[in-house]
This record gives C-alpha cells, structure tokens and sequence, in this order.
C-alpha cells in the first residue's frame, strides 16, 4: 500500500472527551473528537497528517502524546484555558440508535481555526464536523488544495443552513450519512438526494450507511463499498471519521491522479478503517495496526464483494 | 447467460390479487403472490418452471395465459370455489414502510399443495412464504432436490414457530429479509443471526436488506450483494419473491455444480430481477426482458461492485 508519493493532510475538526454508555459498559471520558479519529486512522496511511484543534487545559499530555507517536503535527492543537469539548451519549442495545445525554462545548465554543503557512499549503484538506462557517473560514485560508472533503451533521443542517451551503460550495467530496443525505436534500430517495446534493457543490458524495455499507455517487458513476460483517460491534462513536482518515490517508499516498479508479479504492480502505474503530472504544480500535493488519482486512472486502 | 443446461424448478406459493396504494397511485386487484413473482422472474432463466398454487373462480383466463407466454408450467394450479387470495397494503411516501389494511384468504385458506410425479422428481425446489406445515408437507412429498430453498415471514415466525423450525430443518437455503432474520433469531447483530439460523438447518443464508443489498452466509463465507441505486422505485412488493427467482432460476440453468461461486453469482441475478420488479407494478417490471437487458443490468451491478 504505501508508496513513495506522500502528500500532506490537513484535518480541522474536534478534540474530545466522550462518555459512552451502551450494551459493552459505561466509558467515561475517553478520548474521542473527529479530528482525533479521522488523524489516527490516516496516520495508518501517511506521516504527513497536521491537525488543527482546541483542547482546554484538563488535556491529558498522554493524549498528545499518543498523536505524536502516530507521527501526526499537532502543532495546531491549540491550548486555551477552560475545559475540552465533552460529549455524553448513550446507544441502544443493539447499537442501532444513540442519544445525546451531555454537551458541553468548553474551549471549543470559541475555536477559531488559524492556519498556519505551511497548513495554508495542505495538498488534502478535510473539514471535520464543525459550525460550516468555521468550515468556510478555513476554505478562506487555504491555497488550491488537491482535494477538499468535508463532513456534517443535521445539527448544522437544521441549524445552519445557509452557513452550510456556502461551505459546500467550497468543497469537492462530501462524507456524510445516508440520515444527513436525506435531511441536506429533502429526499428520501438517496439516488435523487445525491442528485440535489452534488448540485449544491460537492462532485463526489459518499454516503455511509453503518453496517449496510458506503455509497458513492461521483463522476465514475456509482460505487457501493460493502461493510465487514462484524460479529462484535461494541462502540460506532468515531466509524465515519475513521472512514474519512482511511479514504483520505489513501489518496495522500497513491501513486498518479486521484482519479474514478483511486476513490473506489479509497472507499473500501476507509471501511476497513471504520471496521477496526468500532471494535473498540475511543481510538483502541486502531491502536497496533499495520500494514500487514490493514491490507489483510482490506483483502476481506474483497472476499466481501467478489463475485 | 443461457446454457444447454436445463434443470427443473418448482415452486410452491401464492398466486393472488393485491391492492397497492402509496406516491405512485391506487392499483386495485393487480397480479401478485409469491408464486407469481417467483415463477415469471425464474422464466427468463430456464423453460422449466412449475408452479404449485391455488386461485379461485374470479380469477381471470388472462393471467393463467400469462404465465404460460412465459413457458411456465402452470397444471399445478388448482383452481377451486370461491376467491382468490387478496391482500391490500398501503406503502408510506417514501416506499420504506407498509401497512396491510386487508387479508382475505379466500381458496388460500384451504391450500393443500399436492405434487404430480414429475413435480416431486424437481431438481430444484422453492417453498415460497407459505404456512411452514404446507413446506413440509411439500418437504414429505418430493424427492431429493438438488437445492430446497425457502421463504418465510414474521407472521409464521411469531405465530407457527414450531412448524417453521421443521420446515428450516429440510431447507439448504432460506432466503429471507434482515428483520425476520432478526425475529427468527432474537438477534439483532445479523452475524450472530445468521450463526443462530444457519444451526437451525439452512446451510446457505440470504438475508435481503431492501435497497442496502443483501448478504450471504454459507460455506463460501460471506459475500455482501448492492442493491442497485434506483431513482424511481415505486413498488416493493414481489421484489424479495423475483430476487428468489432470479436466484434459483440462474442455478436451475447454470453448468456445473451449484458450488460457491455459483451461488454469488446468483444473489447478483437475483438482485437484477429484483431491481426490475420494484420499478413497476405487479409483474410489469418483468414483462419485456429479455437476456440482453438482464446482461446489462447484470454488467452494472459489475460496476457498482468493482473496486
């Protein structure tokens, strides 16, 4: 998988402490943020990831340490003084549903992402799950990246709509759910929802769908990646950031163009990325892959989808 | 596709009048069952098909002609005194749910499927979703199949369990859709369902997810079939029925054994005419195949797949 091509990824998006509760026990305050997921699992990829964050002053130094150790440039974590983002949620016994108990934005009420020069000059950039005019701001900052994908919510798509769509404008692939497809287009219909959405901006969607797998709509026409049958999800809190930081892991290290053939690629190395993250809680998941691990899974999708 | 092979096929089912109303209009008293779907979707695959069903005396010459334009042997249908089975379901705005608003068995309520001599001698067999004591009477009256394949539904699950685990303990492949699985196991994670089923006797497990696809559980391992994305679906009824004609129809004309491979290839026609059927109403989607169609819709679930 790796190559000699390494182009730099840049992510902005949340720094964490989750509390999760569900049918595998209660996890306070662990790790969690979507820029601390999609990072990790990109770090499986390439040495070339930056991160730009908040963390408040309760952050452990461990934490920081264990992005280092992943090779990651935390030089845009920021430091301010109050308290980390913290988000409580409970899933459903069978992990089919989640509710939000607790969210305390801390710190990251006031993140206001600065890049740095050599951040400005990212070759990928991927906006995490933040207010899309944050998201905006940081499209100002930035220079002609090769690629720009960027996820959402419904929180913002409800909340924040015209902020979103001048986001969307900006981007070029759009991460989101198949719930956030239907709520961003008013479609429920997804062929018809990716429709309406890759008008707003974005050529190429991805729509994740949990264990019923990934659909991409782009100008290769229509790919749908599987999902591992897992006999033993315990935690899907992070799965599609995790799948974002293997698709976009992949695209900063492949050989040529990031053409139709390389995203259908990309798609199923973000799976297998979101596949070892909900096995685990926090980022444990990804904690002792390598190469071997990684392509083996990969080669299970193939199993998967071969006929 | 086509090969000089040529395998028997019957199914035993429903062959019945439905009333379908939801976003693409009110159909009153169209052809539907079981029976009916499996059969015309199994015709484009091989010549010999039989049917085993009951109708009653309104049911009409022209639908009976039908099926025999499709070459399927229909001297299994009784017609008896009195109507034919009726169902009238409503499906919500967006197809992803329905309501039955009428049951009336009518001749169905009597069925007692009685097999000829060259229908016991099938090579292939499927129990369409019947009451599970009819699939082993059935079960009692034929010889040694090649493949016995089923269908069945929450309705017996819940109210006919007992019968229906003697029925799974003769069947090799049961096709059915991701929430019977889960009620005919009590487990919502569908590896663990599909462990919990596959001891129940069907070696082979096809649990169909709608537009998510549908997965296999057999001695091949596992393989995850997409669902083609459609822009304008607008009948879902029938559909898992032509997936399991489409399935054992490909098999009753394939070369060779009906080994792994075979089988993966299978789900993938049995998609295809799935994806037909839920385009039009009734049996429309399926009038006017041919094998050049059905070859290149088989082509784009290639693409959609191919990574």
């Amino acid at each position: 998988m790796k190559t000699s091509v390494n182009r730099s990824l840049l992510v902005v998006g949340s720094v964490a402490f989750d509390d999760i509760d569900g049918p595998f026990g209660h996890h306070p305050r662990i790790l969690g943020g979507s820029g601390s997921f999609f990072a990790t699992a990109a770090s499986y990829f390439t040495n070339k990831v930056a991160m730009v964050a908040v963390v408040g002053d309760d952050f452990p130094q461990e934490h920081l340490d264990f992005f280092e150790s992943r090779g990651i440039d935390i030089s845009g974590i920021e430091k301010a003084s109050g308290d980390t983002f913290f988000w409580q949620g409970k899933y459903s016994d069978d992990l089919s549903s989640r509710e939000t108990l607790d969210t305390r934005l801390g710190v990251f009420g006031d993140f206001d992402p600065k890049l740095s020069d050599s951040q400005k000059n990212s070759d990928l950039l991927f906006l995490g799950n933040i207010h899309p005019s944050l998201q905006t701001s940081v499209l100002g900052q930035v220079g002609t990246p090769l690629l720009i994908a960027a996820d959402t919510m419904n929180f913002w798509i409800e909340g924040a709509k015209e902020d979103l769509l001048k986001t969307l404008a900006g981007v070029q692939t759009l991460i989101i759910n198949d719930e956030e497809a239907r709520e961003l287009s008013g479609d429920f219909n997804l062929v018809q929802a990716a429709k309406k959405i890759r008008a707003m901006g974005p050529s190429t969607l991805v729509i994740k769908r949990g264990d019923a797998g990934a659909m991409l709509f782009y100008e290769g026409g229509n790919f749908f990646a599987p999902a591992l049958p897992l006999e033993e999800p315990r935690d899907p809190t992070g799965a599609g950031d995790c799948f974002a930081g293997g698709f976009m892991g992949y695209l900063a290290q492949v050989e040529g163009d990031l053409g139709p053939e390389r995203v259908r690629t990309a798609m199923i190395y973000g799976s297998v990325m979101a596949s070892f993250s909900v096995e685990q809680f926090s980022l444990d998941g990804l904690k002792g892959l390598d190469e071997t691990r990684i392509e083996e899974r990969f080669e299970l999708f193939r199993e998967l989808a071969r006929f």
